[in-house]
């Protein structure tokens, strides 16, 4: 039987009205769009000129000049459109915004190539070498980037002009890439160019385009490596000098796809390509594919992920190490990795209707997505760390990776434009549905309108689930149209994985026993008014982790709903990790509005290690430590660094009872 | 009042006879030695060409070819030949070697140009740019190991061929170098010529090379960065891609160093430089230079510095970062950078007669230097982490530098041939002297003669310190010559640091009351025939990290004498981390003769996190730990790594009371 999808909500019919979520979403529009258009008009005084609308401007033929920035700068672009379609869906159309969304479309058209391709630093710089470097030349990523941004362009706008751009790229790209003799059997060093196609198929319905993402897929790590092939070419020419010693696994071409088991290499990288894996083990109805998919979800989520949701233990070169290995205070987790944690989890989800996708996309968006972003949206992480001491985040030294406070913008800008693209686009995250159920993922307030079993329903979601879990949802079917006897449609409730009780009224009666089906707690059969209240037990947990993650053995995290907690310097000085907590005292919630807009802060029982006996200044001694009593703070981890440069930590010590 | 610094007593006349030490020892000659002579002939076959010596024939036109290796290859086998003479000194001299030496020797004297320069990198392949660059050349560096092999190889033979050699090319570097306007004003990029021409100033008499070592000491630092100016130099290029982005602080030339107060940048350049300054401080009474680098000690030992005395805590750049960062499983903590420590602290402990250097040089040489070695002389550690998890040292990620197990030999091949020479020098770490007294640093067993006083000594040390804390010292007189009341020399018996108790017998007699003078008890007036014992305290011991330590906190080390114990998966089991010691249960001791060459292994009380409550392979869980009951058992760390590849840990984590 073929197994059908969950999809989301259109992002236009979902209207987000979120005391958490809110915040970050207006700073897309009033903060992020604004200054990353400076940005890429190289306006900013004070930030590394971009290049990269100067770089369309000199492919087209309006300028003169050489390119200038990374072999991808065209993204920065792309992701911007992405960012501006979503945000013209979600929060309304805006004459302004779309103008200059128009016109830098109209400037990238002029910009293609005649025969359809598209690419400023191949066209400019290296007109010769085009498809000669996949491994690091970003061609298939930037296009991949470019027809992500016109397909939501086009659904935001119902303007063709962009997907038509695309498609003649894609089409370039098709006859290019495949099989056949007569084409290149290679595939693209950072995948992205497949989740595009998927895409690009799905809002076009032309199968070619499909077709060839799953041919990328597949011929991905099969034979001798197409990279190493690659580089015998005569017009080859490597581009980035810390690609010498390149391992296959750095791009998941270490083995056919559906043979890798574990998640390995570039974990951006990784979480595109396993993204699209998702997506075609759907449209192919592939088994096999999404077993290697599940196989790949598991490693991760299981063996290789941080409690905030970050992947990427390593610095050097930003990608998954070990299992069990996931080191605090020198990892990468880099926002864009958390990001394509969500996607592929979105798509796990989708497929499988398992909630327990949902609750690793929710820790993912929820803890480092969000930490990546400043509250005022001026500034943003790469790396995530869960332990900083800024003293020792020194230049040319081995955690120079890892920055204590959020820089304004990068060279290599891929998160603060994913993070904008992402947060635009978050209600693609609250549902999926088919045409008999609606499934509510993530607790934040909207409104929406879905038709079920060919019933319209409008659908409010008000909920305080951050701060005392209780959420009410008003369901009403269309006006009018009585709704026969079991042929309504159906509300399925998330219940997070987290969540130890919950209670929830269906028109002011309790459900009884009830029954979850993989995580969701489905209410079938929706009349003409239904009133939903679910109560959920949310208040602080300590968590642990399992004891073969060295790191974080004999220490402690702190929990409440999906929001990962830590100390700050600002609320418990210095030397964060002179200090324990005692797990076996009730943490002490307290709702504080003035508070980084407004937190939940968690008191902890605990202690000091003092620095008696230590009067001397000895680096090492006798001196039995001594402690003192002292009282812990707590505050999301998605707020760290929001106030004073200092410590911050996730995991805590643990005052042992022996 | 012109100060009298302490000097070594000549190898020749120190013959070490020692339970610990002796195995050691005689890899040099048996196993190092050979193996390395083999490898500078590229006859080792599954290592990689070293070209050492084919480079000298090729410079000395005896062989055609090209310079093959580092910029720096030379020193490969100046410090063999150096390792050569501490042997031939200490073990007695020997026909074969030293005729492989004196043909080797030849060959260098034949490579020499005719103006005396000596480098077949610049001879061989830039024979137009020597002195251009001094920051990346290694040209002065190469010629300091040159030297040094050279005053080493003349006062163990007598033979003065190697010093005639280099004794040009020191004229050659004298004229080219100092604070002439016609000279060049720059400095090396690496330390080390300076401390060599102090030697060869001490050999031959000749001031100019002591003059000159103090230019370099000088310049370094003033002004305008002297590697910033050599860039712009019209033959300048650079040679290792990696020093982009360089800094000053690299190479210790951020400031003059009278005005450095903290440890900076790469530690093997650090203890070089700061060496020729105690050197130079002590030559030119100069006490300001002293007072320099008492502050760079005491920043290093006292914040810089690891329990086993290994220093660099940053793997990038092998360098030093802030005060109190000591990560424990991604240092550097190379082991020359020890070897340089115990140099510094030797020369620092004879200018000052204060024990507290000695306390120091034997920390680095028993604990980090020994560790680098393995226990069969055949495979070296560059980096010597305080805890490994073999699976996370993965190669192109953050922890590639650190190595699980010994390597047969290196690219770089610095650490393995400079532990040969020091080990094949040990003896002159083991007593400093003036014409009264002997001080006896290193409880060593050996014999030895000295004059003190217009005396000669002969004094035999039998040494059982490491196994149970008492040494026995017979000191005779010269026979025949009866010594006067009052008119005998002194013994300086060095007390360690870290022992608590201790007695001495003089005669039998035990001394009441003690007196120590910096560290040292002085036995005044010695007769005819002395016998001494000592009964030092020295079980073992758990030891705290200052609480500013972040990585230290909550953990505990144990030592036993200048020891550091750690615990191996061998041993304990894997996942050292779960483990927790008990403090308050007291160590228990054991000899076993047949662990790692006859150890005193110690076994703790502790307990164990356990894997229950994680049967369902979660990674994050409310699953509070739960412990059992353990015995954790401690090896010495110098023989960490000489069984199974497996885990290792010196910090342990401490059952708080609370």
């Amino acid at each position: 039987m073929e197994k059908v999808r969950l999809k989301s909500v259109p992002l236009k019919s979902v209207h987000i009205h979120d005391g958490f979520w809110d915040k970050y979403i207006r700073l897309v529009k009033d903060v992020i769009l604004p200054y990353q258009w400076d940005t890429l008009n190289d306006r900013v005084e004070d930030a590394e000129p971009s290049h990269c609308i100067q770089n369309f401007r000199i492919a087209a033929g309006e300028e003169s000049g050489t390119f200038q920035g990374a072999v991808f700068q065209d993204t920065d672009v792309a992701k911007w459109l992405e960012a501006v379609a979503f945000t013209l869906a979600s929060s309304g159309r805006d004459e302004k915004l779309e103008r200059l969304a128009d016109e830098t479309i109209a400037l990238i058209g002029r910009a293609q190539c005649e025969d359809g391709y598209l690419n400023t630093y191949y066209t400019i710089q290296e007109p010769d070498r085009r498809w000669t470097n996949l491994k690091e030349g970003h061609e298939l990523y930037t296009a991949g980037h470019m027809i992500e941004a016109a397909v939501a362009y086009y659904e935001a706008t119902g303007k063709k002009e962009f997907l038509n751009i695309v498609s003649r790229f894609a089409d370039v790209i098709c006859e290019k890439f495949g099989k056949e003799e007569k084409q290149c059997h290679g595939y693209p060093g950072h995948p992205e160019i497949e989740l595009a196609l998927v895409k690009l198929y799905r809002i076009t319905g032309n199968r070619k385009y499909l077709d060839t993402a799953k041919f990328f897929v597949d011929a991905r790590g099969q034979g001798t490596n197409y990279f190493e092939l690659e580089e015998k070419g005569e017009r080859y020419k490597p581009i980035f000098p810390e690609f010498a010693g390149y391992q296959p696994e750095y791009s998941q071409s270490h083995l056919p796809v559906r043979q890798q088991k574990t998640a390995e290499g570039h974990a951006v990288r990784a979480v595109y390509l396993y993204s699209a894996m998702a997506d075609l083990a759907y449209e192919y109805q592939d088994e096999e594919l999404e077993k290697a998919c599940e196989t790949l979800w598991n490693n991760m989520v299981q063996k290789r992920m941080y409690i905030t949701g970050g992947i990427g233990s390593s610095g050097l070169l930003e990608r998954f190490t070990t299992d069990y290995d996931l080191p605090n205070d020198r990892n990468y987790s880099e926002s864009c990795a958390s990001i394509g944690l969500a996607m592929f989890g979105k798509r796990m989800g989708d497929m499988t209707r398992d909630a327990a996708y949902a609750d690793i996309v929710e820790k993912a968006l929820y803890n480092t997505v969000l930490a990546g972003i400043a509250m005022d949206g001026k500034s943003f992480f790469y790396v995530n760390p869960l332990e900083v001491w800024p003293d020792n985040c020194m230049e040319r030294t081995s955690l120079e990776h890892v920055k204590p406070v959020r820089q304004k913008w990068f060279g290599v800008a891929c998160c603060p434009p994913n993070i904008a693209r992402t947060l635009a686009s978050l209600g693609q995250y609250i549902y999926s549905q088919n045409q008999e159920s609606l499934y509510l993922n993530l607790y934040v307030s909207n409104e929406t309108e879905v038709v079920l079993k060919g019933k319209t329903y409008r659908i409010k979601v008000n909920s305080s689930f951050l701060t005392d879990g209780s959420v009410n949802i008003l369901a009403e079917g269309e006006k009018g149209s009585e709704i026969q006897e079991g042929a309504g449609g159906n509300l399925a409730l998330r219940i997070p994985g987290y969540v130890r009780e919950f209670k929830i009224y269906r028109n002011k009666k309790q459900t009884e026993n009830p029954v979850l089906q993989k995580g969701y707690l489905i209410l079938e059969n929706l009349g003409d008014r239904e009133e939903i209240t679910i109560e959920f037990q949310i208040k602080s947990h300590f968590v642990w982790a399992n004891p073969q993650v060295r790191a974080d053995e004999g220490k402690v995290a702190l929990m409440r709903g999906p929001l990962v907690y830590c100390l700050e310097e600002t609320d418990n000085g210095s030397n964060l990790s002179s200090l324990y907590v005692d797990t076996e005292a009730e943490p002490e919630e307290q709702y504080e509005p003035e508070l980084l807009g407004g937190v939940v802060s968690v008191k902890l029982r605990g202690k000091r290690i003092t620095m008696k006996g230590w009067e001397d200044g000895s680096l090492y001694n006798e001196a039995k430590p001594v402690l003192e009593d002292t009282v812990l703070k707590a505050v999301p981890y998605c707020n760290w660094g929001n106030r004073r440069t200092g410590e911050m930590t996730v995991w805590i010590k643990e005052l042992i009872n022996h």
